[in-house]
């Protein structure tokens, strides 16, 4: 582990350092000052100045509407690139640069399902990112259909030959339990391994929303040891449901898939680097980004624009303000997150002699919605533990805009290869009601944010990393840095 | 005015006979039966059956499954009705017949819309039902944007050769305003219209939703006393927003739109009808129905498949349980409601001359919601303002289910026609905060209805006809039948 400054005895020294002025302080001495009133002019002055007007949202639309998706390999994509370069040079940042980032080259084709018996009705579909094209002419065949993996080892040998539908619903959001992505993901993600070694021709996905208006949503899939690739498509909710509900009255379905899907050879691409350096330990950096890539579909408004600009605005912000902190913040838009995570890994290894300097990653990537909070990870849990208490207290600063928590969790797709190098990764958290509505869909748009909440964000990103890039002592960590 | 039975002296006394039992009675009397304690043991054996399993989740499931979308002129629609006659008969209902109905045929073919400038995106979009089609090679055209009349005719000349996108938002559900279809649907009936008059080549309009997943909604369009007939469809609301952004910051945007549309020579359809025959009085009728056609997308689920499966269920519930009452329920469903309304013309007029004996007619046409009550119409005002307050009597027996009111309103397209012959019309209101999400679109389908709202709605119509048709007053009016 290459993160020699945050020993366990710091951490818990920082853990001391940051308790609640509830504790045992005798009353005739003044409390010691938390991090929160240190910070509190400042924060007031870069949340008002944000919310009072930023260059966030004019920076999204332009993405969006502009340039719109951009999958790895596109055109599109160097173009959002370059566009962020020239954005982040304009707003007169430092360092600002590409690094040269080697990723995979799927394309869609052309695409269609239509289901042909018992009659002939085109099916609204979408193409998972890395499945194999459909030989010429399609692959026609009887569906069958399956909740899970136990429902599919259950047909046995009514498989061999079909084409499978995973029919496994999301469950509407809960505010305590989430989205329920994750255990309803898994078919997107593995069900044509499930279904090849079942002996299907195809898989078909049933789209991972609790919300659809015939909305098919795209998403990686992966064969790993798979002996045959089968071509792999999400259809909507909607159309899952008509087939599903066809064969349970007995009457059976034939679909017809067509996908020119490939994977061309591996392509050139970037992630996006800028910085506010630091005034006193400039090669001590905390980290902000998003992913600049998105899928072929919609425009990647919430997934994953927004997170771009929040951190471009960040230090926009920040620098407008002359809040300049003594650490540098670093901005990074990483490539190619959707199918592959080829920025976040060659981040890391890029970096890899200075992830020690790292004090903090932060990611935003889960949409533009009322800003909730940071979920905080470390391979050294106790200082995640540590930078969770401290991150309560930095948060009350923002309660002019919400209620706000920090709890020990997941940091994000693109800093997690950090995650070995024992870098500190913070998840950005927001309202999660409705992401997975638009998430990978054609209706993840410009206007489905909402740009009061887009300032939000911004105000409270800014705020942060001008904190934890200023603070003495580092995040969850060393006291004497 | 044909119906004689209903005197204005006749509406005053029954308003009193029905009066509240809040009313002038003599403390030391018993209060006038009201019709609802008359009739509760019924509906609470109708509720109870009905809600404790009946067909119409089946009915509807078949509808939408197998049979599918239904448009007049198409196959699928002629399909429909020969299922609903074979429903009808099977569950063992009496004059169950087609009565012949001739209509437009309008068909939409091949279509797309296509940004060609800035960049190249499809348009989500649907052709609007009535428009022409495009010239071979289709329409391509600068677009102006335009949120209502008065912003059209401040273009001026700028709207010569021009697309014209009328971008007028559909405000959220307001549960005290509703839906605000009204004036938004202004635009996708009479937008071609105004932009012809205006000099345009075609005319887009903002899909009339409040939510969108990137769906297009079709509908009804009339060119009125337009010069000139041009093309004319919905984009969605994402597309509408990224045109009308893209233009706001300067950027003209270009479109391509291609459009096959056609109307064919007139077609030949039916409404079907079923009865209930009354044991007494069996030439007086109570109509209940709703339309068997839909928009070419979609299902047809929530409309109005829904409100076929509602009428054809009330009356089996009625049979099954041996509850005849003394006059007619008459079962009608009507056909091309979505695009001329030549169904429930055609009705008014072959049954002019039994008009007068139409107690009442009810339409159900707003989904598969929540039931709600009714609302009541009527040429004779005071007669409607009488039936209410009977309504919100019987309306009373419903408390197991939700709350429920009458009040004075519209009744529905189909019956519509009936109006001038002086007969009741009622339109069963339902909760309305989702049904423009689906209607017109791909999304109307089963997997939206809730079988358990699907029976509230059945148990409610079933207890109301049933009442209706037995009790010794007619509603609103004559007090001795």
């Amino acid at each position: 582990m290459n993160v020699i400054r945050f020993s366990t005895a710091v951490v818990v020294a920082a853990t001391l350092a940051f308790a609640p002025r509830t504790s045992a302080t005798p009353p005739d001495q003044p409390a010691p000052e938390s991090i929160a009133s240190r910070y509190r002019a400042a924060a007031d002055e870069i949340i008002r100045h944000t919310m009072s007007g930023n260059d966030a949202y004019n920076k999204l639309e332009h993405l969006c509407l502009t340039i719109g998706h951009r999958l790895t390999g596109s055109s599109q994509l160097n173009e959002a690139i370059d566009w962020a370069i020239e954005a982040l040079k304009s707003d007169g940042q430092e360092n600002v640069h590409k690094e040269k980032v080697i990723a995979t080259h799927w394309v869609r084709g052309r695409e269609s399902a239509m289901m042909i018996e018992p009659r002939l009705e085109p099916l609204r579909m979408l193409g998972l990112g890395g499945s194999v094209g459909t030989p010429e002419g399609g692959i026609t065949a009887r569906v069958v259909v399956a909740e899970d993996e136990d429902a599919l080892r259950a047909l046995g040998d009514l498989v061999r030959g079909k084409i499978v539908l995973f029919n496994k619903a999301m469950p509407p959001y809960d505010v305590e339990q989430g989205s329920g992505y994750g255990p309803t993901v898994k078919y997107r993600t593995h069900g044509a391994r499930f279904a090849s070694a079942s002996g299907a021709v195809a898989c078909l996905v049933r789209s991972v929303t609790a919300h659809s208006l015939r909305s098919p949503h795209t998403g990686a899939m992966r064969y790993g040891d798979a002996d045959r690739k089968i071509p792999t498509a999400a259809i909507s909710v909607e159309d899952a449901e008509l087939i599903a509900r066809l064969i349970r009255r007995g009457i059976p379905v034939t679909v017809k898939l067509e996908m020119q899907a490939k994977t061309l050879p591996d392509t050139e691409t970037a992630n996006v680097i800028a910085e506010l350096r630091g005034t006193t330990w400039p090669d001590e950096v905390v980290v902000i980004g998003g992913h600049i890539d998105s899928w072929d579909v919609g425009q990647g408004a919430h997934d994953d624009g927004g997170g771009c600009v929040m951190a471009m605005e960040a230090i926009n912000v920040l620098r407008k303000l002359h809040r300049i902190p003594k650490r540098t913040i670093r901005v990074v838009l990483w490539t190619n997150e959707e199918n592959g995570l080829a920025g976040g890994r060659a981040y890391a290894k890029q970096h890899a002699d200075e992830l020690n300097k790292h004090i903090v990653a932060i990611e935003s990537d889960s949409g533009v919605f009322t800003p909730k909070g940071f979920s905080i990870g470390c391979a050294d849990e106790r200082r995640a533990e540590a930078a969770v208490r401290q991150m309560n207290d930095i948060l009350s600063l923002f309660s002019s805009i919400g209620p706000m928590n920090a709890k020990v969790g997941g940091g994000g797709a693109d800093i997690s290869p950090m995650k070995p190098a024992g870098v500190l990764l913070m998840g950005h958290r927001v309202e999660g009601s409705t992401y997975f509505d638009y998430h990978h869909t054609e209706a993840d748009t410009i206007d489905k944010v909402d740009p009061e909440k887009l300032s939000q964000n911004v105000a409270v990103l800014a705020t942060v990393v001008y904190i934890l890039a200023d603070m003495p002592t580092p995040l969850g960590g060393d006291p004497d840095p």
